[in-house]
């Protein structure tokens, strides 16, 4: 028994045996997607989705329609190296919006990585290092103002570090209050921005020219809010320690129709970048350099807008939005407090941020760091963590965080990592499903054929049966994508007999490498004429022969933990009692969905 | 089938339906620990240690010698959860011992835990934001000196964020340099740790007086070193631009031997506290403080003492002697490199205490978020992260990281979350190892208390013969403890017949809760006599029904990952063949160990 191979033979070599050179690889790779991520510093939704996307392209061996291939890419082409180096990508995006190097590290594990493995821990840290290098010497290299705006607020985006940071109980007061506020404000953002969505993806679905109109409408009422509301301000006389010009037209104090000596606050806030906004908001030592009313009508007009523009057809991210909304509510509570509260404004207008982030995002560490970064605010850490702990815990109590809703709403089949509680009175056979479709050993071609037409499985079991073994057992596993690389290669017999070692000379493992998205053989390439239909094939070489099973009376929830830990995609299940065939079914990700499980049995009820 | 309750009865409880009131404990949980950490301040070994053992303390119920129980501790009785308590305990610990909330929260992950989850990160959080919030109301409530050291240096231990950070060309090829040989130093740090290690477990050994003989001749070491090199410093003269006293006894300029308006500079780094001699030494805008020999000696110093310190019989840790060795490493480079860099001594000092603790380590997001969190050196941040990927890189290439090397040394069974590659060309079969001791599903007391006494497993697999069931087939697995209370509980029947639900009134839940260490039923707790032991006892109800199980020709390569990643202490393995007996084997983690499986198969080489 122990000479037998345990592992699968040929096509699994790409996954197994040639990892080892990849930890070099990877370093290489991750420097790549270091520098393409530090080029572009935007915000952040875009920026993860341009590193993902880079990623992938080089996770699938880059692009052949524009000659940017390279052979050395295709170590990447498989499941495992290509999920992590879209989790570097994700990370490497994050890194560079926010200037935020372990920030980045933080958020692609905490909200993108499915499963946390020190390997990965140290590819993500190394692909943000590289932005964080590659960053710094483009800000130092732009810094004379070649480069336009890139760069402009240097490596911190906004700096606080130079308020005095002490505070006194009522100070913590005030901010629990803030806190539980914040959370219910970021709660209800996702209600909205949910409710939109949908609301979105009905007329988007209807062409472009509603796209388009919808961004058009979008854009109009931005403008209306940004030109017209600050007439409603009023003028307020400049300050006059100002080291800054005032009343300006391109600066923080916009003079709008305000006569000289005075600025119109709400057009500071409106006719700004969201950057320069928030810098404003976050601004330490000026009190009063904002009317309660100001930061109130922009407080509205940011939250509304924010909520109504995620969706529509144009790059845009969530933190930036939320930020600044959070901010100017930030101020708002602190000016409101002013009389029991000693905290700088700027302070507060960080934790309402903070207040917001959580109530929305609903993570902890990642925004932690990623705040910490984006403000060098170190000595507000305790604070920040205090907001972040209750806000995340009150908007918990109401709904899930804005990437669980969006995920939930474009219907992608993400497993959760818990098992759901009802699945505990089910067990695993209970949930199996359609019939079962499954090759001998050595197989007719035909039969293969016919499986792939009808059906649109991805993996088959195999059983051997005598003469091959003395009773039929389960054999292993074949994937769809493999046998479809076997049938092009056309190694088949008249008889029914085992192939032999001859196969390993016709076929080499990266034959098997997993192909780029809809690269992959189809099963229209297959050209199998009459007399090769009659013919058999040895599907022993490419059977995965350690497929992970379970016993169908194994507790659903058990098989639900097992499949989602393990990242499996297919997992089979065996019969209990002898003395029947050799596998009851396969389960794969749709089995363990609530809607299918709740689907089969519509009296158990869902966690709640 | 679908009625039939998949999940285990009784003992399974606990963990199974008493999780979700936990979720609410867990807070007030974080809290206590959060609290208790935020008491003291010192070193992070002992400090991580002092955490995870009242954490240990609460997960077991409290002490009932010391009256210090409350029935609402019962809840954490089980193991997922008194492991995550003593995680949450490790990394209250660090973030009390560095001031480092965020950093704590990292460790805890990124070298304690085995497990990633997101939850756990969520508890830890929590956790570590109530030391941040404790330790910064007492040290604001001790700012004016009336808890003696405590709270000295305010929340940032070691601040550099004064310094001016501006790089270019050639400071980065110095800075590389400084991480390649640093990674150097801290591997060859790790590998005298060990000799070392294994040394003194020989004298440790031989009993208390050889223990004390070692501390006191250390002790001795340590004070002629502190005590006698200075006397080898030349005196320097006091610069003039000082705000604080020089020479002085008890201040940062030592007068030592040397006459007044002099100050001996090897005395002013040996003789103060460990903190404050990092603090002199990372001190910024202070280039010529200390000599080029002076450094050079305390380096040599202080990385020997380091070594030959760690391991004797007192509360040690060992990141500040690494800080100290590094930062004095990375100062000593820093003035080497005078002529070509212009970066502060202050920073050097920084960057080198990074690439000894990334050498040692190997960590690389904790230590990252640490360093920041100590010296608040945000703009520096891109070339921290630069040193400690350079020496981390170099390190590996030499040996494991320090914990990795003390876990082995001191025999622990871990398990590593990869499998090892040798382990592809076994089956799970090949090292199922010592006769199978399994019960029927009704069965004789005798039999059972037998099993118990001639054998120390802590599981053991049930069979259901005829009449409960047509075939010989696997019913589940019990536990040891749960056998235990069961006995203890004495429901017996005089024949062969299944127990009913009677038993549900006698044995509650709790009764089969996890004990606190050492405190669980014992073998001698039972008294079963004569008449007892012809009796018959019903396992069935403390089955667990579902046990993860491997075909025993799965590959053991993927066996150990599914052990691994499932944290499993029991693993069925089943024949694959029909006809035969339901179960082969019982794995456990021991079967898993490369010890046990090279003893087995010594042909097999060990992955390099």
């Amino acid at each position: 028994m122990f000479q037998k191979l345990a592992y699968p033979v040929l096509p699994h070599l790409p996954v197994v045996f040639l990892s080892s050179p990849l930890s070099n690889s990877w370093q290489i790779f991750g420097s790549v997607l270091g520098v393409s991520a530090g080029f572009v510093v935007g915000k952040e939704g875009p920026m993860v989705h341009t590193g993902a996307c880079i990623a992938s392209l080089l996770g699938q061996g880059g692009s052949r329609k524009y000659h940017l291939t390279w052979t050395w890419l295709r170590y990447f082409k498989n499941d495992r190296d290509r999920r992590d180096l879209i989790t570097c990508g994700a990370a490497a995006g994050v890194a560079a919006a926010f200037r935020a190097p372990v920030g980045g590290v933080l958020f692609a594990l905490e909200e993108a990585a499915s499963w946390w493995r020190s390997a990965l821990l140290w590819r993500t840290f190394f692909t943000t290092a590289i932005v964080a290098i590659v960053l710094r010497a483009f800000i130092e290299y732009c810094s004379t103002g070649d480069c336009g705006l890139f760069g402009k607020g240097g490596l911190i985006m906004y700096d606080v570090s130079s308020a005095t940071v002490s505070y006194s109980a009522a100070d913590v007061l005030a901010v629990l209050l803030l806190g539980v506020i914040g959370g219910i404000f970021g709660s209800l953002y996702n209600y909205l921005v949910d409710k939109v969505l949908r609301a979105y993806s009905i007329i988007n679905e209807r062409g472009a020219a509603f796209k388009l109109l919808l961004v058009i409408t979008i854009s109009l009422l931005t403008s209306f809010c940004s030109f017209g509301l600050p007439w409603v301000a009023k003028c307020s006389a400049c300050p006059t320690n100002l080291t800054v010009e005032c009343p300006t037209t391109d600066g923080n104090f916009k003079s709008f129709q305000c006569p000289s000596g005075y600025y119109n606050d709400l057009a500071s806030l409106f006719l700004n970048t969201n950057d320069d906004a928030i810098r404003n908001l976050f601004s330490t030592s000026t009190e009063k350099e904002f009317h309660i009313s100001t930061l109130f009508v922009f407080f509205a007009a940011v939250y509304c807008l924010g909520i109504i523009t995620y969706g529509i057809a144009i790059p845009s991210g969530l933190f930036i939005p939320v930020i600044l909304a959070g901010a100017c509510y930030g101020r708002l509570v602190g000016r409101l407090f002013a009389s029991v509260t000693k905290l700088d404004m700027g302070l507060f207008a960080l934790l309402g941020a903070a207040s917001f982030l959580g109530g929305t995002m609903r993570m902890t560490v990642s925004l932690c760091v990623i705040l910490l970064e984006l403000t060098n605010d170190l000595l507000l850490l305790p604070l920040v963590m205090l907001v972040l702990l209750v806000s995340k815990t009150v908007a918990d109590s109401f709904n899930k965080g804005v990437y669980d809703l969006i995920v939930k709403l474009k219907g992608f089949p993400f497993m959760e990592a818990y098992a759901e509680p009802y699945m505990r009175n089910l067990v695993a056979g209970d949930v199996v499903s359609g019939p079962l479709v499954s090759f001998s050993g050595v197989e007719k071609v035909e039969m293969i054929v016919h499986a792939l037409r009808t059906t649109g499985h991805n993996g088959f079991p195999v059983i051997d049966e005598p003469p091959f073994s003395d009773a039929p057992e389960l054999c292993g596993l074949v994937l769809r994508s493999h046998l479809l690389v076997l049938l092009k290669g056309k190694y088949f017999s008249r008889d029914r007999v085992l192939a032999g070692d001859e196969i390993f000379q016709r076929f080499t493992a990266f034959d098997f490498a997993k192909a780029g998205s809809g690269k992959g053989l189809k099963f229209e390439d297959l050209d199998i004429n009459e007399e090769e239909m009659e013919m058999y094939v040895d599907l022993h070489p490419i059977i995965n022969s350690s497929p992970y099973t379970v016993v169908e009376t194994m507790s659903l929830a058990k098989a639900a933990i097992l499949f989602r830990q393990l990242g499996l995609r297919h997992m089979c299940a065996v019969p209990k009692a002898q003395g029947r065939p050799p596998i009851v079914g396969i389960l794969t990700r749709h089995d363990f969905m609530p809607e299918h499980v709740l689907g089969l049995y519509p009296h158990l009820k869902p966690y709640k």
